[in-house]
């Protein structure tokens, strides 16, 4: 039988689920997609695999999985087949046949994370899921020269759970900009690869650095001290989104 | 004991309410307001009037409700004080003392609402309570042109449901705007009044309009034909947003 493997990019309000993986007794993302995929195959498991996991309540753009299959429906098929079975809450936002030596985890060269962060006196009903609030000013320029020290490659202990149990914490950021649009701030940083909590830790510092309770020199030394406690606190999952994955092309 | 009347501009995000008005065993947003400010009040009740119902799945930017209360509270101080009774998808904006003939119901001058559309081939996970989604091409020139024609003072029978009871359906729209701005069309329709499902069918007549399915012409003989079967279908109340209520000032 000809198995294909096939690629998908996704995109997922994280609002309602208990992260990407599979738990017992909770609504995750990888659950409903290989419902959907054995819903489809007769019953047949089919394992998904994603380019990483994400945390409860943290949304995805353009996060990307692959399976295997025998079916031979041409690619552009699949986003209607499998949005047929999902719920409303994710969708299937492009499908390509991959060679079977892709791999959505091990073939990733770098991903994109933004986050969000929307500043006014009171809380929005249509951003509490989508959006950090934050109902104190933030320095733009402050928060951008704060980043602009992260960039590059170092040792992001600091910047990581301090439960983390990965040896090497060398990680490089390729981009850190912060935009501000309005009444929100957007942070869009890429890099090679993350440790756990990364992005949410250098949100929660930058934010730190916007409302003038770190310098951007505190912000080098919080980098340089390789402690976790020297850098600003875990910003919620909500202001988190999983931007594009790259895989060079 | 002196009496205040306040009123309040309330933004919520209809998704998960079963509408505006109290039903028993459902959430609505009136019961939420009407909790929180029993919970203030040492559980007295205080009811709340509301410049119109919503229906369920609508949401509102800039709804308006008026309540009596014997509490002295510096008005820039209610937001804050409702807030943080009320749950995170309804918000209070704003709060000022009114008269005591203000009425939050009778003394609107007009209404502006808002409808979104968006067009693309899968729908998104993140717009699938807050926008109608269309698969398919839609024409905003042939929108407005069809928009045009509903403009001003007409008998609007064929735009309300066929079950509305007012005798008198003679409506005025002072604006009905149709702006693309990238993968979305948003209908911004204000008038002096609206009928039961007015703007829905409004939205879904021009949806058609949009599709070439009705030409600006077929509008407006279904203006004149003065019979709900001649317009377009009731467009989703997801798309649907109370924007502003005028009060003439």
């Amino acid at each position: 039988m000809d198995i294909k493997r096939i690629k998908c990019t996704i995109s997922y309000d994280g609002s309602r689920f208990a992260g990407y993986q599979v738990q017992p007794n909770e609504r995750t993302v990888q659950q409903e997609l290989e419902k959907a995929l054995a819903r489809m195959h007769k019953g047949e498991e089919i394992r998904v695999t994603a380019s990483g996991r994400t945390d409860a309540g943290v949304h995805a753009m353009g996060q990307v999985i692959h399976f295997d299959t025998p079916f031979s429906i041409p690619e552009e098929r699949w986003p209607a087949a499998l949005n047929s079975q999902l719920p409303a809450d994710i969708a299937v936002l492009r499908a390509e046949e991959a060679s079977s030596s892709f791999h959505a985890r091990f073939s990733a060269l770098g991903k994109e994370y933004r986050y969000r962060i929307y500043q006014s006196p009171h809380r929005s009903p249509f951003k509490h899921t989508y959006a950090c609030h934050c109902p104190f000013e933030l320095n733009a320029e402050a928060m951008q020269e704060a980043g602009r020290r992260l960039m590059g490659t170092h040792d992001f202990t600091s910047f990581c759970s301090a439960k983390t149990e990965v040896e090497d914490k060398v990680r490089t950021l390729t981009k850190l900009e912060v935009i501000k649009q309005e009444e929100e701030i957007e942070l869009r940083v890429a890099g090679s690869g993350f440790l756990y909590n990364m992005v949410r830790i250098i949100a929660g510092t930058l934010i730190e650095a916007g409302r003038g309770r770190m310098s951007p020199g505190d912000v080098e030394q919080a980098l340089k001290g390789r402690n976790r406690a020297l850098a600003g606190k875990t910003a919620p999952a909500e202001g988190l989104y999983l931007w594009s994955v790259d895989y060079g092309n």
